[in-house]
Order: C-alpha cells, then sequence, then structure tokens
C-alpha cells in the first residue's frame, strides 16, 4: 500500500545523509496520505545505508501499526501530533542537525537576518519552553508535539515550517517530505549564518520588514515571481 | 547565438557547487557580450545538476528576452545595472555563499587584514547601505543594482570586484563569467579568514598600505610579475 | 589467533579516519578479549592507509607482546589501564579529533546541554586533572590511564564512556571497538555542538536532570525502547 | 636533472589541494638538493590539476634558472633565504592555508597548548614583525626571508618548522618537500584548535613545559620511541 508515498518517504531519508544533516540514524522523515489519514515514517534505529521501503512503518494518526515488520521511528507520536493540527502539512523531518540543534541547546529562537532566511521563513523560527518534568514524565514524544504547537499559537506553520525543540534538535516540515527535508537543509544554512553574522557584529538587528516581506512573497503565495511559471 | 559565451556561462554556473558557493539553487551568473551588448544569464529556479545551454536565456541590457524558452533569474535586472554602470566587466555572479552572507548580515564591509585579500582586492570590500523602503517596493531588483553602484561612488569596481548588499548577500564581477566566480571564491575564503582574524585578535588593524599596494600591484596592472606573462 | 576481533579491531581502526576523526595516524583503536585476557592493538605510527590485520600486535595485559611484528602503539600502556580498572568494556580508542581536543586542551569538561549529549553520556564528560611532573617523568602512558581512572573515582564508565585527558585528547571506550569509536564519533559531535550552543547564548544551563534521565533511558538498560527491540 | 627530486617535488605540491591547503594556486613547495646547491620549485601561478614534472624550474640558490621553461613561483626568493640559513632543511612550503593565514593576519604567535602541537613543534610558533616599508619597497620576497630568519634569532628552526609572516601567512619546512607539508598539515590542525581552545576557555594557559619535553622527545631525538623504528 501507498507505493508511492513510501518511494518519496525513503528517498527523503536517504536525503538527510546526502545533505549532511544526519549523523548515524540521528533523523527520520515521515509523510502523510490524506486519502487514507496513515503516515509512512522510518523505522527506529535503522542505519539509512541499507534501507529499503520494505522497512518503512505505515502508522495512522493514533499511532497504530497498519503495515510494515519494523517498530516506527521513536519520535512517530510527535510527527503525529504535527499532522493532526498543523493542516496542510504532508512531510515532517527531525534531525539533529548541529548548527541548528546549538541553537535549540541555547535556547534561543533564530531570528530573520537576511533574505535566506526571509525566502524561506516569513519572521524568527521559534524554540520552545522547556518541557516539565510531567510531560518529561508522560508520553514524552506526544508531549513532545504538543509542546510544538503550542508555541505556533500565534505563528502560521505553513509560513514558518520549523521549530527548535528546546535542549533537543530541529522539527521541519512542508507539502511532502521532499520540502521538508529541503527546509531542513535551510534550516541549517540559516542557523550557521546567523552565529557568524552575530560574531561579526553582536548588535546586528533583524531585517527590515519590508525586506522580509518582500523575499519571502517573491517566492510564496498568489503574487511569487521565483522561479519557472 | 553567442554560443561560445553560452558555454562560458554555463560552465561558471556549473562552478558555483563545485566551489561550494551555493546550496540548492541559490546563485546565478551571467557573461556579457560587448559586440551585441546581449546578455546570457541562468534560468530562475533550475537545478545545476541538469542544466544545458539551452536553459541559459538572452535578455538585452534592457531585458528584453531575445531568446530561450525559460524566464531569466529573478536578479536579472541587478546584473544589467552592472553591465550598464560598470564599464570594463564581462560576467556577473551572485550567491548566497555562507561566510560572506555573514558579513551582508551584520551591515559590515570587510576590511583587507592580509594578503591573500590584497591579492585580489585593492582594499576594503563594501557593504551597502540599507535599501529604503521605496526602493525594496519599486523595482526592487534593479534598484538593489543602483545601490551597488552608488556604494562605488568612489571605488573603481575593476579595483574592488565584490559587494556585500547589506542584510542580503555578495555580488562579483570580472572580466568575464570565470573571473567573476573566481572573485567569489576568493570572497568567500577571506571573509572566513576576517571572521577568524578578529576572533584571535580583536584588535587587529587593517594590514600596512605598503603591503596592500605591492601585493595588489605584484599581481594586477603594467608592473605585475606573479603568473607566467 | 584472535582472528576475530582482529577483523574488528582493524575495521575500527579503519572508521577513524573514515569518520574524520584523525589526521595521519593520530589515533589508535584496541579491542579486548575476555577469554584470553589479550588486547588487540594498532601498531605505533602505520598509516591506515594499507594497514592489514597482520600489522596488529597481540599484547597482554602487563604489555607483553603475544603475537606481532610491529611495536604496538605508545598509547598501548593507558589501554591496559583502562581493561584493567573498567569492567566490562571492550573496545578503546584515541584520537586527537579536534573538537573534543579543543576542550582538553582548555581543561574544561564538556557539559550536557542537549538529548544528543544525554543519548549517549549520562552526565558531564570530565576532563581530568593535570598530571604532575613526576607522572609525566614516571611510565608517562601508563600513569595517563591512572589519571583517566581517578576521574572516574565517583562516575560510572560504563555510562560515561569517553574522557577528555587535560592538555592532550580524549579516550572513548565501549563494550568492544566498534562501540568505542562510535562513542567516539558522538563525543566530536556534541563537543562541536556544545562551544557553538555557549556562542550563542553564554549563559545555557544544563539541561534539565528530568530531559537527561529520559533520553538516557530510552536508550540504555532495562527500560530502553529505541531502535528494533 | 635531479628527476628524482623532481617527483617529490610534484608530488608535495599535488598533495597541497589533497590536504585542503591551498585554494586554486595558492602556494608552492620547493626542495633542495645539497649536492648541486639547486633547488626544484613550483612555477609560479600554474594550476596543480595538470602540474607535471616538466613545469617545475630549477635554480640555484642565488636565483639564477638552471632548468625550465616557465618562471619560478614569485616566492623562489624567500625559499632561497631559508634554504642558506637555515642548514639542515630540505623541503620548504609555503601556502595561505586558512586557519594559519588568521592567525598570520591577526600577528599573534601560535602558542603550545597541548600534545598535538608539542608532538611536532618545541615550543610556540613564531609570528615575525611587521615588514618596513622599505623591506617591502626593496626585494620584498628576499626580506620577506630575511625577516623570518631574524625571528628565529634564537629559536632552532629544525625543532619548529613553520613560521607565520605578519599580514601574510605561514612558510613551513623539513628535512624534505614531504615533511614539509606534512608539517604544513599539522600546523592547520593545531591553528584551528588553538582558536577553538580559547573559544571555549578565554584563560587557558600554555601547556606544561614537562609535558611539552615528553611529547617532543619521544618523537624526536636519539630517545625517541614513537612510530617503528
Amino acid at each position: 500500500m501507498l507505493e508511492k508515498l513510501k518511494e518519496q518517504v525513503l528517498q527523503a531519508n536517504l536525503d538527510l545523509p546526502k545533505y549532511n544533516l544526519v549523523t548515524f540514524t540521528w533523523g527520520n522523515v515521515s509523510g502523510y496520505d490524506e486519502g487514507t489519514g496513515y503516515v509512512v515514517i522510518k523505522p527506529s534505529g535503522v542505519p539509512y545505508s541499507n534501507m529499503t521501503v520494505d522497512d518503512l512503518v505505515v502508522v495512522d494518526l493514533d499511532g497504530n501499526i497498519i503495515e510494515g515488520v519494523n517498530k516506527p521511528s521513536s519520535d512517530t507520536p510527535t510527527h503525529l501530533v504535527l499532522y493532526k493540527k498543523f493542516k496542510g502539512i504532508g512531510g515532517v523531518v527531525h534531525t539533529h542537525s548541529p548548527w541548528a540543534t546549538s541553537w535549540a541547546q541555547a535556547g534561543k529562537s533564530l531570528p530573520a537576518l537576511g533574505t535566506t532566511h526571509g525566502d524561506y521563513f516569513y519572521g524568527e523560527i521559534p524554540c520552545t519552553r522547556q518541557m516539565t518534568d510531567e510531560e518529561i514524565h508522560g508520553a514524552y514524544e506526544h508531549e513532545t508535539g504538543e509542546v510544538i504547537v503550542e508555541t505556533f499559537k500565534n505563528i502560521d506553520p505553513l509560513m514558518v515550517p520549523s521549530v527548535l525543540v528546546h535542549s533537543h534538535a530541529p522539527f521541519n516540515w512542508g507539502k511532502d517530505a521532499q520540502e521538508a527535508v529541503h527546509n531542513a537543509v535551510v534550516l541549517e544554512e540559516v542557523a550557521k549564518m546567523a552565529l557568524r553574522t552575530y560574531e561579526i557584529n553582536a548588535n546586528t538587528a533583524i531585517m527590515q520588514q519590508t525586506l522580509l516581506d518582500k523575499h519571502y512573497l517573491r517566492k510564496h503565495g498568489k503574487d511569487a515571481y521565483y522561479g519557472q511559471n
């Protein structure tokens, strides 16, 4: 079932080492099928090097395994919360990519400092609050998703498709698995440049709102004019 | 038409990923033909991996498409201003190369701190002022070119072939597309070393003028003695 | 003798350049056979590129050469102390991997700042005290091992499988040679991210104990639920 | 003539890009033949990618071209001073390797902070004073060599085989061209780690003299015991 989606999710998982986003098995990508309401996700702790579509796991939005011989990623409950609450997304990726993870460990949101950021993210990429002991002792991975959703109370997740989970690492999403990984690559790049920018000039201000509007909107929305057609 | 120039511009575009100057499609190179007054430029948003000469677009200096099935790079109007105002240049390249972009985001000109810089740039590489809301709301990419030209009011663009556009990223140029990319590589290298230099010694002074003269002039101008004549 | 262990130790040594942990011959891996009490270790100063199982050296826990035509690594006495004192380990690796070595040179223990660290190390990775002149003038490599053991007086080496030797570099261990190298890769990654984390936020606190417990224990011990059963 | 030396010098030049020490043609290696008193050196401004032994130039210690169709490296006079004044060296390499160059630009000597440094350099790697206008206007490349020699008035160049030329970049040497390049690789590595060490702990002290003695002397001199004798 969902063979085409599995191919996409497999490819997106294989893109993680290709783009230097992961060490060992520290990352997982899933894709969502709106028709069935099922999610295809990476198995837990399996190396990318010899992964095939048959290793992937199909689960429903409540986490029941629909198909697959492996256990799904231990982060599956976080993915599921995002699919349930962020309407319109079709792919989720979690990595410990080092620049974004450093911002997450520092507990700092990533400000928009230039057009590279503005081309993909319509404003600051937020860092969540710390999780409570109750949340950590409870359904931890599910609660991680809930804290992400809480962080986006006043932010449109389709316009800021990444988050930094405090003391942990980033999650990213997109209209499909490939776009989610694309956003993860961009996040890593802007996280790297943001630190260096502050090292060059500790007083760097966030970019002008006008410039952010211009760059975000020339690539997104009805008046976009970047790319072919 | 302009088949030889197209080959050069294609090769120069393919050199961007080779020299690690770009992520995805974040960069574009053009070349100028003085005979016809036409510019060959990368199409907008097309990946480098399968680009061919037929994907390139030929435009005149007013931006009219002369040949090509694709839309030209969205940054084309910036390139055109540079060709019109900086007499003697034959290639322009724009990237978001991360070290130079970090200086641009910090809004800081890149000072000449050593002979690596002085071998290619006869002094500081300037950062433009911020663009005004009017410029951003107007013909944005054209105005970007105008702000670059304004920045070079008292600088010879043939002796300082790069600029940092505030909150954005660098543009570089040269006598042809290949030299423009060459300068983009050097800019990235000196941008990297300049930050590290200040991290080692926050009080580093700019290099002696005598040493800058020596290094720039042993590689450029009538008394140059570097390389095989 | 010990052909299977030799293959493992050879492979683990070849993994050092693969994971960018070494320059030239700056690293060595050994493996321990509990049955015989023998250790298989890299020869001193031999390049990885053409190393074979026949280059490896077999020694007993007192350092007597049991088999092999080469001199064993000059760091062999350090490895032997660790096998004797840290019950349950079966592999040791020493490298000068640059991020971890920078922490060792700075004389600073590596604090647990996020879940990447907590997934592998149950708390801070300690830096030893400086060695005394007597220790350095004496059986230096043996004394290096003794100082490491002293550092773990109140730390379980099975739960924190790495150490930073002051003004020197890291040693790592694990249940076998492969796991020791795995831990060396993780150490390098968390050492890199820890410095960047402090550069982003100089006041970063160590991670919550609850979160450290959660991440360490979901991968280790009887209640672990990460990976395939 | 000197075919074997030419092969060594060619290989050492090709090792520069292999070890990521150079961008474009920013580096040159030479080798010295004690029998003839001749030096084999890289030609000026020729890319490494298609260099052959026939491109190399043979000069005597006064800089007269003995053999070769190309102009020798513009840095040849610096190499020649080093061969004349530093008795016992047989190879010289100049690069703009970025970490070492950053220290040179900062005008700071590179202190011995750990055993990686001490394994190769018996103490601080000095940075020269700035050159005077007279020296720069005069026989610049020759004067560069003289300033290096002045810097080693109280340092044994065989025990500290590298120097940082102020506002410029490093020179390295060794018993032959290969060892000079080896030292250049080590210099780059310790330059990188030294900055990071200070970023982790701004108050890091130089390493204990006892430890420096131990590490330098276990690899060099009559009592060395590292490697396969």
